[in-house]
């Protein structure tokens, strides 16, 4: 179902009870840039840390504009075993509704624009039909204005600054308005002893009209009610009726209502998000870190500052979230699927040994036809990541004895993919934990080197030419990581370069703690959500048993109960990170323990700790993969930039190469050749 | 006529001949934006030197896009004393053409689209269909890449940066492709045995078709061209055809015309505001200096940093410039035209003492019906200009003995008007002087006050309230200009404010010399336009002789030649600046002096000195106006916003008010009351 700003009201509780009814829901979002940095690469470095990856999203690609936004709902219907889905696509757009609202200013990428555009994307349903919306703060501060408003109006003192409060005399009618304003007063005059109940005085301006307010109010405190009315032709003009005290009451409910509705207007969209929050459902998104930063950007809060701070505002608004490019470059999928792309990925899972879900489209919406891709549309995106969760999530059935063909949305199964983010093209950190604080894997073998803005990736490799093989993630012009492929090769490398001039070595550990003393201390934690917010109805279940138990094997539920509370095993509480400080704020769900625990056939296998050396613990592993489709609007490249896949700042190279490129040119950045398919490290790699 | 990328190419052959039959254009654009400030009046302070105003709008209005840009071409028909026009609209989009070219980011402004969508603008034109281009440094950039490209293919190390160049090797074929290539080798081979002239391959990776290249490069010197071929679903194939070296230099020929085509292509729009510039055509716009700003930004460069090379540059891309705005603000026009907006200002030349011209549009041009207006589509609205110019054009030969109901855009009538590009509600400074110095008013009476974030308009009426009328025009929230209504108050002002703690005042003078101290030395002045730059082929007539007499009687010449170069007075060369550094890099036309020079009946009367003292000259004096249109988007006032008209700035009272805006509300900037409709001082006022 299209939403725009004209069947917006008469839509919504048609989006309200299919949130209401949902399993879960799928979301996407188009957006009108991604980076407005100098380049992606400059916002995705191999080895950041999430914090810098937060930070840098925030920077970078928060003044893009949000514009449509797809909802697709999966409700399961036990007796057809099948699900009835409601896709929706909503165009939305910040039109000011007033002078004093906010004028918003947005950027727009052209790449972005061009290649949505080259998918038919309707920019006029945006721009002049798109649904408005309002934070929570401009929410607040609207409904403040109208609440003032009235009172001022119930005071009978609507213009207070231009009669002074205390005085409430006659209104100061400047000279050249006297004899216009008296000729009004002449005109009500007339009205009370004609058998006319209501006068249209002319069209004025708006000045005019508040000198009429004022001199009414003050002249004739009784039996007037006075309203400014719009003609077809936006000219406004004041009418007057006579009325008597009842009628007047009645009249200003009417407009008290009026304005009420005025600002649910202004609310607009955000009041989807508030349904969707409040509900507390799945919601599943593909790659959704930047939907969802987005999301709260647009129709809660501006970002917070921190990571610990986003995290928290993201379960007040998302209680449960699952991306399904985490799981499906996570075990078991990752062994079975390549290109984790989401229009790739739907190709995959309609092929065994996935099984493609039956699926309704409810009465009265449009039937999406998976055949004919309508990729990036973001209800038809949506729509096709709810399919790729249902046939992953069913996947997972296949392991149970006996086996299980559907699993629902509130299945133990899939609680390990729950609340964690994909993070690209980081080598070794696949996911955002939203829920709790961060995998830190060991980078003992990654060493930061600053250099001349000169240097290339053939200076680096010749620099550490003695050390073996290297990988290097660019930062900027000027400096870089180097993972060194042995770790006892570090200090050789930092001895050796003791002594050098034009450049310099720090292992990662002094890197980080150089930027730490650089960083202010972090601020005592704000208290996110907790007072004008809709709290979620849904305390979520795993926020108790963030992460996941280090080698041990998952114990999945067989219950399956289909509403109530999902079943717990002990195994999962007791788990503890050794950086317990981010779950101070966790809340603990006790109340449900009655699931029968039996040892899944996989749960060894699909649960499996990567070889990798991460200190916080097993986590799912995604596998390696070409990432080709979500940069969005970046073809496949050219002929005239032959150096081969723009690997967006990560370079891998088996051998140190000898000729790298014309002298003069840099090309930096843009190598990658072609060993790179092999992984070098045992780390996962993301990208 | 409607232009998209659809049929630019098409279209181009009647642009270009329609700017060259043409008497004069108009032009006018349209934006995604206004202001990225907070507010306009952070941008047009009242008091703003046109130097201040300059590094403002290009500070702050120069991220948006111009997406519509619309050019109306006027070419009198003698034998039927009409105008014939020919409307464009073009809609212009910086779609990047490959991986390599430049990803332009632009900001939108929500009130900005918002009105435009009111107005019926199709969205959908610009983003999807809009027509590509580039300013001169890309297009240079571009050409070069081009021709290196051709140049390396003709020394056949179109690969250089995998095959050494020195080596010319065979291209190192990493282990995992040497198969595929060894079977596209085979096929080769086998194409020569074969009977068929051509042979397709299958579509395969960008790395993949460079290693064929390379291959089939080193292996088969001769006797094959190789060509990358896309399939209408864009994958991209190799096609390897054999032939001689007759057939092989022709292809290779083909392929260079084409890649020139293309190159033009990306030069797109850009083409049709060269051929403007060529043709040294008069270009008429409405308040046109953002117009020109946008043009030579997007067109041609990025903004010079100083404003006398802002100058420069104009004469070069724009040799002569007339804006209607300050033409209709400006004796004799300003006494008949209260309101200038162009909405208003095609209206009332409608009417008497005006004649509307005869106008026909050209064959195959839509036909505009001023009736129903269309405002605000760039065509529409270069159109309407245009009338306007004429109408007022036409009105100045009624001055002449005999009176002439036409008058040429050549004639030495309109010549006072040239490049004098209207300065929005600067109160002294109506307009921006591109062929020289601009007017340095008196500013004696202004004093330059600073004071706590805190006050508001009526702490400063309060503060100055022993010296009669003020006038405040607030700079930002801790400092404002405030005019004296008399100059030999301002010692006494600085006196009284010697001790004082809270604010602090300056003399305006103080403030320049504190400001030009801040500011580095003015750097030597770049040669813009001097090297790759089209050369306008016209010498701007009046370049000699810009400005004004002082207090002298133009003579309007009478011969009108409708070629051919106009008449020129003694009476304007020997007439010199007091500050004539400005003028070193102005040239003299002297070729023409053949007019009759007769005094006309309005000489005194149409061109006479305002009473402002202003220390350069006289000038065309813009009347007073209430500005309402220029600022799109912005409605009339609300009732709820009951302060009145925002001045954006500037606010004139004629008392001290006692009583301002309820306790703790901040309304300055917001304040004008009626009082403002009657000038204080005797300066001209344009706003």
């Amino acid at each position: 179902m299209e939403v725009t700003r004209q069947n917006f009201k008469d839509s919504l509780k048609t989006v309200y009870s299919a949130i209401e009814e949902a399993d879960f829901l799928a979301i996407d979002g188009e957006f009108s840039g991604i980076s407005d940095g100098p380049n992606v690469s400059a916002l995705t470095n191999g080895l950041d840390t999430p914090e810098e990856r937060y930070t840098k999203l925030k920077k970078h690609s928060m003044d893009f504009l949000l514009f449509q936004f797809g909802i697709c709902t999966f409700t399961y219907d036990q007796a057809k075993s099948k699900y009835i889905i409601k896709p929706f696509n909503f165009y939305v757009f910040p039109k000011p509704f007033n002078r004093t609202s906010p004028d918003l200013k947005f950027i727009c990428q052209s790449s972005s624009i061009d290649f949505l555009a080259s998918q038919g994307f309707d920019f006029n349903k945006v721009f002049c039909h798109g649904i408005p919306y309002l934070n929570k703060e401009e929410e607040a501060q609207l409904r403040e204005q109208t609440e003032e408003r009235r009172n001022q109006q119930a005071n009978g003192i609507n213009n207070q600054s231009f009669t002074s409060p205390s005085s409430k005399g006659p209104a100061h009618v400047p000279q050249e308005h006297k004899e216009y304003i008296n000729r009004v007063i002449g005109k009500v005059e007339g009205l009370f002893t004609s058998s006319e109940k209501t006068l249209d005085l002319e069209p004025c301006t708006g000045f005019q009209r508040k000198l009429i307010y004022q001199t009414l109010n003050w002249k004739f405190p009784k039996g007037l009610h006075v309203e400014t009315v719009e003609t077809e032709k936006k000219e406004r003009f004041i009418q007057v009726c006579k009325v008597d005290d009842e009628e007047r009451k009645r009249r200003e409910q009417q407009k008290l209502e009026r304005e009420q509705e005025e600002v649910n207007d202004a609310v607009g969209f955000s009041r989807v998000i508030h349904a969707i929050s409040k509900s507390g459902k799945l919601v599943v998104g593909h790659n959704m870190l930047l939907d969802v930063m987005h999301t709260i950007q647009q129709f809660y809060l501006p970002l917070p500052e921190d990571l610990p701070d986003f995290k928290e505002v993201t379960m007040c608004v998302f209680p449960r979230l699952l991306d399904t490019k985490l799981m499906a470059s996570t075990q078991p999928f990752k062994e079975l699927i390549n290109n984790t792309s989401l229009a790739e990925l739907e190709k995959r899972v309609k092929e065994g040994p996935f099984k493609s879900p039956l699926v309704e489209t409810a009465e009265g919406f449009h039937s999406y036809d998976t055949g004919q891709e309508q990729l990036h549309e973001a209800g038809y995106d949506a729509y096709i990541t709810g399919l790729c969760f249902v046939s992953m999530a069913n996947y997972l059935g296949s392991f149970l004895t006996p086996p299980k063909p559907h699993i629902s949305a509130r299945s133990k199964l899939i609680d390990p993919f729950f609340n964690k983010l994909f993070l690209m093209r980081i080598i070794d950190i696949p996911y955002l934990n939203i829920t709790g604080p961060d995998l830190t894997p060991k980078r003992d073998h990654v060493l930061y080197v600053t250099f001349p803005k000169e240097w290339k990736t053939s200076d680096l490799y010749q620099l550490f030419s003695a050390f073996g093989n290297i990988q290097v993630s660019w930062i900027d012009d000027t400096s870089a990581f180097v993972s060194l492929s042995q770790t006892d090769q570090v200090q050789i490398a930092m001895n050796t370069s003791r002594y050098a001039e034009s450049y310099r070595i720090q292992t990662y550990a002094e890197y980080i703690k150089g930027r730490q003393i650089k960083e202010k201390v972090e601020p005592t934690p704000k208290s996110w959500g907790e007072d004008s917010w809709t709290k979620p109805n849904y305390t979520p279940a795993t926020s108790a048993g963030f992460g996941y138990p280090r080698k041990r094997s998952i114990s999945p539920a067989l219950g399956e109960p289909r509403t109530g509370d999902a079943a717990m095993t002990d195994g999962w509480r007791d788990y503890a990170y050794p950086d317990s400080t981010g779950s101070k704020k966790m809340k603990t769900d006790d109340k449900s323990g009655n699931a029968n625990a039996i040892e899944s056939k996989t749960s060894e296998g699909w649960l499996k700790t990567g070889d990798a050396s991460d200190s916080a613990g097993s986590s799912p592993i995604p596998g390696e993969e070409e990432e080709e489709e979500e940069e969005e609007g970046k073809g496949e490249e050219e002929e005239g930039s032959p150096e081969g896949n723009d690997t967006e700042g990560t370079v891998t190279w088996q051998q140190a190469p000898t000729s790298q490129g014309k002298k003069g040119q840099k090309n930096k950045k843009k190598s990658k050749g072609t060993e790179s398919s092999t992984s070098l490290f045992d780390v996962p790699e993301v990208w």
